[in-house]
C-alpha cells in the first residue's frame, strides 16, 4: 500500500474510533454502566458487534478509551489547575452520573488481578497525583496553608474526590459531592 | 418439626454459614477477589458447589456476608470510636490486601444498576457516616478545631480512607496509606 493510502486508513480507522467512543459516551449517559454494551454501542455507530470488536476487542477496552477522552475534556490531568477550577468540575461531575458511575465501576474493577484497566488507573493516578501536587506547588509553594506539602497533599485531593463519588452514587439525595468537596479545600487551607 | 429440633437446625445452619464466611475470608486472603471462586470456597469446606448455593444463592451475597463479618470485628460501625484508632484500623488495612480488594472491587460494582450489594453498601455508608458524626461530636463537641460540624467531617473522613484503598492498591509502592490518612487527621484538627 502507497504511503498515502496508508496514512489514509489510518486516519479514516481513527475517526472510526472516535466515532465508537462518542456513541459509548452517549449509551452510558442514558443507561448507565451496565447497559453500555458492546452491542448497544455498536447499533449505535451501524456496525455488527464483530466490526466493533476490531476496533475495541473488549468492553474493558472501550470504556478505557471513553474515560481518556473525558480526561482530555476535562484537561485532567493537566497542567494550570487551580483549587477553585475542580470544584467546578466536581459540581460538573454531579450532572453526569452515567460517566461518573463508569469511571467508578471501572475503578473498582481494575484492583483484581489481571484486570485490563489496571495499567490505565495506575498510570493515570501516578499522573494525577504529580500534576496536582504542581498545581499546590504553583498556587501556595512549599507549603499549603494547612502545613501540608503538596506531594502529601495531592493524594488526599484525589481520594476525596473519588470517595465522594462513591457515597453519592449510592446515595444521591443524602450526599452533597460539591458541598462536601468545598469543607475539604477549606481544610486544606483554600479562601 | 418439634420447636426444638427447628431451633437445632436453624443453630446448624447458622453455624455452616459462619463456617463458609471464614473459609470465604481465607480464600480471598489467599488468592485474592477473583480467586475467591465459589468453588474454591465450596472445597475449602467440603461442600459441593450446589450445598454451597443452598447457603449462599450468589457470590455477591457471600461477599456481602464476609464484609459485614468484617465490620463486626472492626467494631465499624459502631460506638467509641476515637480518630486515632481509626489510624490503627487503616495501618491494619494495609496488612490484609485480600479483605480490602474485595471490599473496593464490590464497592465499586454496587454502583451499578440493581447489582445485589448496592443496599448493603447504601446502609453501611449511612450508618458509618452517622457513628463517625458521633464520635467526632464525643471528640470536639459541635465544632471541629478546623471550624467543620462533624456532620461534615465524617463524610471527608469515609471518602478519605475508601479513596486512599483505591491508590494503594494500585500502587501499594507509592501510596502510604497510614501515613496518607494521618495527614488528614492533622487537617482536620487532630493533634
Amino acid at each position: 500500500m502507497p504511503y498515502g493510502d496508508a496514512m489514509a486508513t489510518r486516519t479514516r480507522s481513527e475517526e472510526r474510533r472516535a466515532e465508537i467512543v462518542r456513541a459509548a459516551l452517549e449509551v452510558i449517559a442514558e443507561r448507565g454502566y451496565r447497559g453500555a454494551s458492546l452491542a448497544a454501542v455498536a447499533e449505535r455507530v451501524g456496525l455488527t458487534q464483530q466490526g466493533l470488536l476490531h476496533h475495541f476487542p473488549t468492553k474493558e477496552a472501550l470504556l478505557v478509551a471513553v474515560l481518556r477522552e473525558r480526561d482530555q475534556w476535562d484537561a485532567l490531568p493537566g497542567a494550570g489547575w487551580r483549587a477553585d477550577l475542580l470544584v467546578s468540575l466536581v459540581e460538573y461531575n454531579a450532572m453526569r452520573p452515567g460517566i461518573i458511575q463508569t469511571f467508578s465501576a471501572l475503578l473498582g474493577e481494575s484492583v483484581t488481578e489481571g484486570h485490563p484497566a489496571r495499567e490505565f488507573f495506575t498510570r493515570r493516578y501516578t499522573t494525577v497525583r504529580a500534576d496536582m501536587a504542581a498545581a499546590l506547588r504553583a498556587e501556595y509553594g512549599e507549603r499549603l496553608p494547612s502545613g501540608l506539602t503538596p506531594e502529601r497533599a495531592a493524594p488526599l485531593l484525589v481520594a476525596v474526590m473519588d470517595g465522594l463519588q462513591y457515597q453519592w452514587l449510592l446515595d444521591p439525595e443524602s450526599v452533597d459531592m460539591a458541598a462536601a468537596f468545598r469543607d475539604f479545600l477549606t481544610l486544606l487551607g483554600e479562601d
